[in-house]
């Protein structure tokens, strides 16, 4: 099954790369957008079928891989 | 109000980032993945409070700057 992690910077962590969109978006006349703040998508697909297993097994791989844990946050979901 | 947006490469685009993740996480033992595809996530604060506006305005966004539609397919999401 396929499972969807996403790794995003903790919200104290500055992110020039979201800030370099925004001004961006402001210069193209999207005056509406208050903040943009990127982050990592990674679609995995694995063996097991078992959602909650599936789950763990990418929440290991985010920990062991995937996101640095001083500096960012992970989600997992199931990719619908 | 807070909306993603999660940028994948569409199914037919090789994705040599997610290949060189899979070959990683075989190395390290982790031998029940299928495949790996990364992609992009961006979550925009918007001054809009109406869902459905703030999510057009998103996808608005993802047209014109953050996706390249030739190769890449886009999905809104509101932030949970």
């Amino acid at each position: 099954m396929k499972i969807s992690a996403i790794i995003t910077l903790k919200q104290d962590v500055l992110d020039p790369q979201g800030k370099v969109i925004h001004q961006t978006l402001d210069g193209m006349g999207f005056k509406d957008v208050k903040e943009v703040r990127q982050g990592k998508y990674f679609e995995i697909e694995v063996e097991e079928n078992d959602p909650s297993k599936a789950k763990k097994l990418v929440e290991d791989i985010c920990k062991k891989l995937l996101a640095n844990l001083v500096i960012e946050n992970y989600k997992i979901i199931e990719t619908q």
